[in-house]
């Protein structure tokens, strides 16, 4: 927790109070005392610092804020992503891992490889999943919660939903150790906006690569090695927030 | 298990007979038939691929292979990692996860930050930590294992073997989000080798960063966001790849 968030309707004038376990990391990893200052933000708002005016130490740990905001949230990050759903253990590991890195909309869709049981997790309820945006928010010092949709159906996702979506980016790729493209080729001025799909264990079937292409992706490669879902998504984020430095 | 790996000695001619996990990943996983061929790979060896002479289907499993090797293993990547000692069970998954992204060399050292405990972890040994190497070769087809030295004095390592070593790099970086230069803009042509140190939980010291720079490395950042150990390698090995595929 390198910063310590609220939801908004905590806040109370410019003081907080904390009983959970925030205040608790606050008493014991922090240790921190009356009169210290801390990173401080407002899941959706602004950041800035609290001062603690009061603290108890004792079990059940309570701490009192005194807030000032000035700083906005970190601007949005230029990549979106489209990801066939994981399996929920792995989900929870990518959606704060992908929130750290800093990612605008998640897309959560079916593919042929996906397992049934997996879209019967409790994870894709919104206050489920919330709880792992956050905790990507409070590694990172950020405020900026990415928006996350579901579509539990292949087809009318890439028929319906993304030739519309695709006029929003400048890019939109499918990455695939099967890609004939070299990412890094694929990225070329004028870059504003990133939309990068990725694909289930085991990989898009060609159905779904010849959808892609439809709706206006292009199929790239970062190579010819096979990655767990997990560290493709964060490797290709890397790999694409390179190739956006160097335009 | 995207490829079946053996030890060389496993070989005996060109037959090899499995009777642990991976004849059990070839029965139940795969469900393999005779005659059926599956990639194949020694361990620091050749790849190609392997008939199935005979399965046994029951318990306990027995597969019998016949190899064809003639592809050389996967080049050498360009990435070698210096890691400050992580937590063991994340560098279980870093272990396994680099190997997969491909690394050259990697060197676990000591830092200001890193517990003391960690240092009495069994994973230090060989034979428990080579597991997790192997376990990212047949996760990306490849046979070549990164080599592993290990280092538990920061102030030796940084002022004996660093100097000498970095000679061998085009790119000697400290990746800290401290770094005020963009690590996209220090990585110019001419570009063979890249050493690259990630520092622990909390990030190195003061002290640990001027050795750094003593002996040749400079301080690079890939953005304010603050991430976990296991975020920040593998998005910094897709970030470097970029860059390297884009000079």
């Amino acid at each position: 927790m390198n910063i310590i968030l609220i939801e908004n309707q905590e806040l109370n004038g410019d003081e907080v109070v904390l009983e959970d376990h925030r205040a608790s990391h606050i008493v014991k990893i922090l240790r921190s005392e009356e009169g210290d200052t801390l990173k401080f933000g407002v899941i959706e708002g602004m950041r800035g610092e609290a001062e603690i005016v009061s603290i108890k130490r004792k079990y059940p740990h309570r701490v009192v804020l005194r807030v000032t905001l000035q700083e906005p949230p970190r601007p949005r990050s230029k990549i979106d992503l489209v990801l066939a759903l994981p399996r929920p253990i792995m989900l929870k590991r990518i959606l704060s891992q992908v929130t750290a890195l800093g990612i605008g909309h998640l897309y959560l869709i079916n593919a042929n490889r996906v397992e049934k049981s997996f879209w019967e997790s409790t994870l894709l309820e919104q206050g489920e999943y919330r709880k792992h945006l956050v905790s990507g928010l409070e590694q990172s010092v950020d405020t900026r919660l990415p928006t996350i949709s579901i579509h539990n159906r292949f087809k009318p996702f890439a028929e319906d939903v993304l030739p519309e979506r695709v006029e929003y980016y400048s890019h939109s790729i499918v990455a695939d150790p099967s890609g004939n493209r070299v990412l890094a080729e694929a990225i070329l001025p004028p870059a504003n906006r990133i939309l990068l799909a990725v694909g289930p264990e085991g990989g898009w079937v060609e159905y779904e690569l010849e959808k892609f292409e439809k709706a206006g992706f292009t199929i790239c490669t970062i190579g010819e090695r096979i990655l767990k879902v997990d560290t493709a998504v964060i490797a290709l984020h890397g790999y694409i927030s390179a190739c956006f430095a160097k335009l």
